[in-house]
């Protein structure tokens, strides 16, 4: 793996910096301790480490303790302004031509958009290649300022996606995270190619809306909500959370809002509600539901608890950009 | 409980905050909800709550989120300037005199020193008229800047109960926290008296320092040293931290340096080490001993292991104001 540890001597020389901070997500967090070794090795710079839990480029970890922030793993988030920070993002070299090869025989098309997150994004062109010789209409979204490239998705923004209109998407990548994400934002077929396993799949979305449902339903008995607000740089709606306390104070609910760095089920276990609504990072709604004692909602899903929004609507909780 | 409703909603009035945000410590968070709906009832302040853990005054959760914080349970740190927060602290109605009668066979004396924490803190003067018609030496130290009261000591500085020379202390409170941290701190006899279930004890200092000494001897085989650096509004020693693993490397260990804000062994899961050396609180260190899988050590124990300082000097590690 490249941790462009050059570069980053060669940074610290440009800054001038003399404390450090190294921050990587939780998958790559093992490798610090080296890296730190490494670059110590080639400048005279501090190096820290940062422990706190980290899930993306929009959790950043920067404070007056280090001149630059180095965030490993994730491409930046354009909408965020991130001064003193430098992002190398960890691409894959991983060759993807074979399981995209295999997931052709899955592929209805005739419109297929190319989706993958920052490991493969640098591998679109050649997959696109290889689908428009085997006769299919490919083509790759690009998204709002959340995202920086294009046919690149986040687990709370799947815009690049949402571009443009097709038959399917083709997901090149591992996990079911973001393959999942797309099938839920836009209610289309995903055709997930996993190139480290080597191993297709069709994403389905069907088990998680049932569980949304039950969620929705549950929730519907509640008459006291904990509306959480994020305090992670790229995940603060405040605003959005006040408004939804004030909304279901206005129907005769009660409500109070909770700031909170990190949702767990033992952070939230002091605060007792029937049901929380959850205006930060919109997957640990969504991927952690079983772990909380009581419905968590999305923003959306609250409104349509509190009878602002028809059942039928239902629209996959994004951050988006304005 | 009082919470200072009135006093808040003056606050409130008195410097324009159109946003607060409460802060309390765990075992008073459930308390928080009402709490806030009590306030908004009274003003038109919008009203947050501090989601994220809170063991001390030393962890003040404000940022621009808020105009104003108010932070219940603790006093204020008078070292740490604590800007735009208001200090509710929580005084316990308890009548202590009952238990500390209990107290009077098990004093040896004759000159005794009393030591409390904040709860009580207003019931010295009481407590000492008791002993003295006991015929015993009463007397109540200053500590340094760290804490706001004769007699208070904090789970991380027992400056009040260095202040002065005694044969023995008495405690005043709930819990085994203090009051053993004043026998480690002092290594003189406790009597610790709990008002709330009317019960006298001797405060055993003995079982933590045995496991302290084991834990020495097992990070004696450590080569690679994990140095913790709390961020916590008063919690942060990153030059200590810094220093230290300076130390470690110039005698041959590896050893690197994480800055974190919540200590869990779940966090610390990511960065291997056959040892930590914690700077930040030192009541992790201590009481939690048992929940890493890795000797977790004190400064001055990690000075121990590296052969700076003797085996037989052991300190407790404190936060003392300079």
């Amino acid at each position: 793996m490249d941790f462009e540890i050059e570069r980053i001597a060669e940074l610290v020389e440009e800054t001038k910096a003399r404390v450090i901070r190294l921050q990587f997500p939780e998958g790559l967090k093992r490798y610090g301790p080296d890296v730190a070794k490494r670059i110590q090795q080639q400048t005279n710079v501090t190096v820290l480490l940062s422990g706190n839990p980290c899930y993306g480029a929009c959790d950043l970890d920067y404070d007056a303790q280090a001149d630059l922030l180095v965030h490993f793993g994730h491409a930046e988030i354009p909408e965020i302004a991130a001064q003193r920070v430098h992002f190398v993002e960890m691409r894959s070299d991983v060759n993807v031509i074979p399981v995209v090869n295999d997931a052709l025989r899955l592929i209805k098309g005739p419109r297929v958009a190319l989706v993958t997150n920052v490991q493969h994004v640098h591998t679109l062109g050649s997959v696109r290649r290889c689908l428009e010789s085997a006769g299919l209409q490919c083509s790759i979204g690009s998204g709002d300022r959340r995202v920086k490239y294009p046919g690149q998705v986040l687990g709370c923004n799947f815009s690049s996606a949402r571009a443009i209109d097709v038959d399917e998407y083709l997901y090149i990548g591992g996990g079911a995270f973001h393959a999942l994400g797309v099938a839920l934002a836009t209610g289309k077929r995903v055709i997930a190619a996993d190139p480290f396993l080597h191993r297709t799949s069709i994403s389905d979305a069907s088990l998680i809306m049932k569980q949304r449902y039950a969620l929705i339903t549950k929730a519907l008995n509640a008459r006291t909500f904990c509306v959480l607000a994020g305090t992670k740089t790229g995940q603060r709606r405040l605003d959005l959370a006040l408004e939804l306390a004030e909304q279901a104070i206005e129907r005769g609910y009660d409500a109070y809002t909770v700031t909170i760095n990190e949702l767990t089920p033992w952070t939230l276990y002091q605060f007792p509600a029937e049901a929380y609504v959850n205006t930060a990072c919109p997957r640990v709604t969504i991927d952690d539901a079983t772990r909380f004692k009581a419905p968590m909602l999305t923003p959306i899903e609250f409104e349509m608890v509190i009878g602002k929004r028809d059942l039928s609507e239902y629209a996959l909780d994004e951050f988006s950009s304005s």
